[in-house]
């Protein structure tokens, strides 16, 4: 299996509901740096798993659409407590789309898999992995 | 697959028995950073993987246990040598047996798997991962 | 010049004025890495900069003074941007101040100066240094 | 599964054939930090997963043969594009000869596979997994 | 003293003259991760050091001129070995001769002293740090 | 100011004496990754600050005198508490010895400051930096 990571960041406010979150329950707010590792078993034509120029591209697209935001008040997060691993979940669906639209060009179709790590601290990061749909 | 990690650290003194381990045979120590990687299929109710203020503390609960020990006069070790990738698996054992019994709440029984990594230097670290018994 | 360095971090929801913050100028948040640099000429008589516990304590209660809040509703914060090398100053302040107070010990009394460092993502970070008054 | 993980790095010049590589396709060069995984299913008579001391040093080895080159010039790389993912996957296969050719010890045929993962910079990395032959 | 920090990285081709250089004689190459530290003495009138998007878009346009290049063949360093530490010393340079041409914004002239570190790999990197001319 | 610096690690065992160490009063240990930071006002003739492969084969030497011990039975530390900033005080000495000896060639002579900083985890570390005698 080979892979390629990227690494890029974003930050938002939001505040959670239920009281497992104890003092996260007030409106905060967080940077997240976030890794995208493109999985695929054999490397295309080039002898790459995925152009990283159009990667990286499609990534800082799909995060400058939630860089800056209070995501209490985005519609798509209605009635959702955005937690650092519920993120990674959102950001991997939004990248997946793109390479189903050949954002990242032809080749992309041999992705088989994506993982998407969220960063938020020195001491806690999540993650969500899964299959490319086709 | 969602996973939540958190990060941790203790520091101890030991040594090893086997020509394998060259000067380590005499008694030296470490600091163990360590990462618990938590794992489920589906997040819970709240949206998290686990509490993380819970997953954190019994971690914590964990390391106090073992933080500045000589390991070679704790009998939970005797006749083994305490190398890293071994530490990594007791640190498994034990949080794993803290979760069955409950310290993580009712809602981490959904756990599926830990992975367990402790960091020894800039240059080495070690790791161990596995289910979940129920 | 000895020093002892310690890190911790916090989370908090903001907003800026000025054009000059564009896209940052909506409310957003943050999660600041805290390096606190503790300085003296020689050591104490236990050999230490600093008693690190107390020093780690006392980063950790100025920060949790400011964890998950809405900078922007903060009395203290009043008509300024809380932009991260302003955030260095003002820890800068209340870690001395607990200092000069003797939160970390008679001897801490030697320290002379005090950099703080907070990491705003994996491609920013800004500092504050200074000496510490008498 | 057991995991011991070592670190090193290498240095070379090269330059890529093809459009997608855009100003790549200029002769430039890297700094690549390589992580070699070695994964089995239980520990040895030692109770380590591999000689960490060997390891590192068939790893060294691995990358003495490629530091300060130019891969453009390397008969072995004639045709190929020396991408970051190709790469991993060399040192993949030349850490398995040396684990199939007992440079790692008699115990070493109980490892099961490997990862190895190139770093070439802070915010882009490629890896390569795969089984052991036997 | 107050400083922001941008993060950013290039990737060069060169070799080096000298037998002090051993095998790095030969054409190999680099990623080199960039730090520049803007320092000055009190923040701005709206609360920062510098304004961090063009700090980071200058140092961009600082690199691309370097990245992907063979040094060797540059005529600006025609003579000279291009050591980590030299290289530090000409980015510095170009930073500062942007901030004096007005690049950053009026109040950048506010600022006193850069730091410019290159890291090379995990384990060396080399820093050039100076005043700014007026 | 120009500067060049190099990592390695060493790991040792040591308890300390004094009320303020709390459970480190026990015997334990750690892992301290080195960075010394050699500097100098001028590069010397071939560009460099120092041949950075002999500070790294000199920093390696004297940290071998103390990896793998316990710094409690080593006559150089009796009746010394053994802390983080003291260590790295005595590797400062120990390499400006080298410096003055003549390990790292007679371009070192030109150097004027060392800053040794040992990380012992990834919440604390401690530095000691002087100028070097002539």
């Amino acid at each position: 299996m080979f892979s390629v990571s990227v690494r890029d960041h974003f930050m938002i406010a939001h505040s959670f509901t239920g009281k497992v979150f104890g003092p996260a329950q007030k409106l905060h707010g967080a940077t997240y740096v976030v890794d995208v590792e493109f999985r695929r078993d054999e490397l295309d034509a080039d002898g790459v798993v995925v152009d990283i120029g159009r990667a990286s591209d499609s990534l800082r697209e799909v995060l400058t659409a939630l860089n800056f935001r209070n995501l209490d008040d985005e519609p798509a997060f209605r009635g959702r407590n955005t937690t650092t691993e519920y993120l990674a979940f959102v950001i991997h669906e939004r990248v997946a789309a793109k390479i189903a639209a050949g954002a990242l060009g032809a080749h992309a179709h041999g992705l088989k898999n994506l993982r998407v790590t969220l960063h938020e601290s020195h001491v806690a990061w999540a993650a969500y992995e899964g299959a490319l749909g086709r």
